[in-house]
């Protein structure tokens, strides 16, 4: 019991991401940049990456906005791997590894932006692995650095550990119960925020947050760390207990993943937004134990897929939308095939 | 293909209800009579029923509504059997046969109401069978009739054939189009009505609907018979013809069957209005072919079995409101199981 109450609280952890914000010290920054400078920033962090005496650099490709298909670009927000403002910076350039879990934006916001994005609660995971090449740059080029403030950034909140780390989580109880303005509050005091899924200004989908580190002056990579985790972890077994009282008061909870089971198995057309509702139901109901035949993590990666820029990258056409809520219900039907209640 | 056609257009038609109003000549009417005067009435109708020197005779028992629990009486009238104004009649007495299929109700409206309800589209067979129990009561009762007028009736309304010949046909298509208005205006001008699916008063529940002809005085019983005939075919062929072409038109209507279906196969907890909505639309779907694995007949029953009276008839004990809702959502999920989309 003890062992699934773990397992099922840390099903509320769909993601985690890792971003370093970084800068050359031998230029402005990108917004008060020239076309060349920003080429030669491009080339310096290459250069840099492609020639280190190390497999990761080797496992990256380079990619300019302005040379990938929209349909692409937008794919890439989806997945989280570049930001929806980078995907209108045509002169922005993205490395991305062969994994898929790792990118480099340069001349986003700051010259580099190193981003992790692994499934689940791997917080130490992304870390190091953002580490690793954070200190893969660090050998070969001359980083903004300052020894009182630490990293300078072109926007004072990224200002000393530029670290901005987050675990996206799945809260659709306390959702549910309007739990999550008085969470937002709560994590605000302790330097923390709650966004939706798309980071700031967009709207919660899916009842899936972002919860990350707000503070980067006067403490570690470390201990914003740790002092996420521990938060995560609270706001999780919230959830999860919040969850098992809902299941166990009355039918109602286990009828509706159900319901919400049965329209995913079923329909023929199916918008983005009525997928994230339903999706979120069925997760809900796998991560309570109410419905068999799917791991949360298989969620997280079917919402990945069902994204509308996603499936078209996935089919390399363009649809209209009937056509892509189409091609969505087909997809998503035979994603859920073997999903049902247990009884 | 005229086949299919043809098929396709009888499946619109639920059931169909011959009544007969009759009273006998030495009595007053049921609303003016004393309690002995109907209780003299009840025996002289059963005892010419059970001494006839016919078997149809020997098939019926009599019940009288004080001695039925409430249950059962909301059953019958669930079942069409009875009228929801008898079912408040303590000392009225219903006489069914075995096959559920014929009614006489004792002290209703009239002395004597003798009711058919039969599967489908059926009005010669439903009228023959009201003949044979009308002769039958014939060569023993006295009833009250006149050479020009006819059979005599307390409400005017039904003087001359006593009959009233109705035939339940499901019309989502022309219900969803607002067709409706307009179709019952023109068959008030043939002396038709169309009512919701508990007749008069009552609103169309799974748009399904009477059709009913209204004029009882100036021609005889084959003539409205034939006339309703002619009527209901043409309203058939006109939802035939319009569904034809939603289903052809857009994904849309195959995407909406599909989802009732998911809801009905996976729902734990089911009002008996979403399931009058949902099952309405499967059983378009299983007309127009785009679901199989179940007769519109078999649909026809499950409604019948998941009406609120009926599940607890069959249960034999008293539900809370949600028991009730779980019991239908089982009894109903076991009944679909078996259907799926026509691919």
């Amino acid at each position: 019991m003890a062992e699934t109450k773990k397992t099922q609280m840390l099903d509320t952890a769909v993601s985690t991401r890792i971003r370093l914000a970084r800068n050359l010290a031998n230029y402005p920054f990108p917004h008060r940049m020239t076309a060349e400078q920003k080429e030669a920033v491009v080339r310096e962090v290459t250069d840099a990456l492609f020639s280190a005496n190390k497999t990761i650099g080797q496992t990256f490709h380079a990619t300019k906005i302005a040379d990938m298909p929209q349909a692409e670009a937008l794919y890439l927000v989806e997945q989280h791997l570049i930001s929806p403002e980078f995907a209108e910076t045509p002169d922005g350039v993205v490395l991305r590894d062969d994994s898929g879990t790792v990118s480099i934006m340069l001349n986003e916001e700051d010259h580099i932006r190193i981003q992790v994005v692994l499934p689940g609660a791997a917080l130490d995971e992304a870390m190091e692995t953002a580490n690793r090449i954070d200190d893969l740059l660090d050998e070969k080029l001359r980083y903004a650095f300052d020894e009182r403030l630490g990293y300078l950034t072109q926007c004072p909140t990224n200002l000393g550990t530029g670290l901005r780390a987050s675990v996206m989580v799945h809260l659709p109880v306390l959702t549910d119960q309007r739990a999550i303005g008085s969470l937002s509050a709560a994590l605000s005091k302790l330097g923390m925020t709650v966004r939706g899924i798309y980071g700031e200004g967009s709207e919660a989908r899916g009842k899936m947050y972002q919860i990350s580190n707000q503070v980067t002056l006067g403490l570690s990579e470390q201990e914003a760390v740790e002092s996420l985790k521990t938060v995560v972890a609270q706001v999780m077994e919230q959830e999860a207990q919040a969850r098992e009282k809902v299941f166990a008061a009355s039918p109602a909870a286990f009828d509706r993943v159900c319901r919400a089971l049965g329209t995913l198995q079923y329909a023929r057309l199916l918008s983005g937004e009525e997928f994230m509702e339903l999706v979120s139901d069925v997760r809900m109901g796998l991560c309570a134990g109410a419905l068999e035949g799917m791991t949360p993590g298989d969620v997280d990666q079917l919402i990945a897929q069902a994204q509308p820029a996603t499936i078209l990258h996935r089919l390399g056409r363009n649809l209209s939308a009937q056509e892509r809520d189409r091609e969505r219900a087909d997809f998503v039907r035979a994603a859920v095939r073997s999903v049902q209640p247990a009884e």
